[in-house]
């Protein structure tokens, strides 16, 4: 039994109020596109999302993001978002994503983001709590 | 005894992000605009911000808003919202803006908006909360 | 001949961004999905969208614009907005929104707005734009 | 005549709208104080804010950003951005930023922003453009 990579795409459509005075997506939005990917990963493969944190009495906050910037979107534009599970044994849950131009396929930026878990009363868990344990056990060995 | 009219004024920095593709501050971003002025009057005339709702058992959600817009911010803009609160017998809570460019004085928006009282149950107050009446007596009967 | 009544619909998927403290989609995010519903009609019946107004020498801001909230929407719901064109013999271009809950159903917001023709040098006109009174031929009298 | 190391700081205050249902600012909120903090320090340091690349026949898009966070802000939270710039001689404009708490002067979260400037043709140059060359002869070589 190996690990099974999970991924899932994800299209975004870009928004007016997205495009910034240099007729680009301004930058701060893809942290939006990234989390829309993290949504879409978490309906695919449930018992992940920002709720299932949260009923398990636990929050995840993100604690570090990267993103690499390499061609733009406009106005009218759509891109897909890849969004790819890095599986870890440490308590965290860490995510890569890139994001391609529909038009042309172009990668217009990749990036990363690691989340830890926090319990209810703030403290960051160390250990990998049971419910991310289990999601673990029912899609990753296979 | 009579009602004192109650307002406030905060400065806001256009930021680059809420410009749009026209060069303009994006017409969604005055929201956050007369958020700024709500919060101000809040800090001015402390007993009706978004957090004493909440530790008296209520929200007061937005339920109408109204943006007229007569001209343009834009990049490195600074704008003044003057925010004032209109007086009711109803369990309401009123307030109009008014936005003014700071580089000419110019108005760029009016508005207003208006909210009402929701119990932890999720039902609308009918009658004017205890802590509102209150901070009314307080504010407005000198 | 008479008018036709134009109007499209369009999903919006609720963003974990989208969603404030007291755990509603926060206000000014209604604007947003105004604007989603007004692209989506601008895709339906092309010749109408920022690009447009652009191309032909003109911008359209929005003028005014009203929002009625009627019930919350929350994390992972998702909402259909309903756009609907206001016919006018003005050189006005006025849009009404309905936005529906998809999980009951239930109307969670009204609104409407209204655009004007802005020309290059910053005047507005008062005289329907030649490409728009295209659009209106093509598209309303049948 | 050695490099000085310049820096400035801003007050960044939450708003409403930038709090999350976790009850914390969203961690895609950062995106903006870290702009507030450069858009900041280009009112300190006159001559390299994004209207100077731009009447210049620049654009300056960031390539690269990076956020550690490493605690919460929260309603009615204030906070202060370091802004530092990072001299090179690339033709780069590098940027590190230190937001803290001010309630208590924790470390909120630290980040990098990296930007290359881009050519009206829109070919990344190579060489440092000659009015970014000049605003570092005026305020780095003291």
């Amino acid at each position: 039994m190996g690990e099974v990579a999970l991924s899932t795409t994800t299209t975004v459509q870009v928004r007016f109020s997205e495009v910034d005075s240099m007729q680009v997506v301004w930058h701060g939005v893809y942290v939006r596109y990234f989390e829309d990917g993290r949504e879409a990963f978490g309906r695919t493969y449930p018992g992940i999302g920002y709720m299932d944190f949260y009923h398990n009495g636990y929050t995840a906050p993100i604690v570090d993001l990267q993103v690499q910037y390499i061609a733009p979107l406009t106005v009218n534009d759509t891109a897909t978002v890849e969004t790819r599970y890095i599986a870890s044994d440490a308590a965290k849950l860490c995510f890569e994503y890139t994001v391609r131009r529909d038009r042309d396929g172009a990668v217009v930026a990749r990036g990363s983001s690691m989340q830890v878990f926090v319990e209810a009363g703030g403290e960051m868990s160390l250990n990998t709590p049971a419910f991310y344990e289990a999601w673990k056990q029912k899609w990753l060995k296979r």
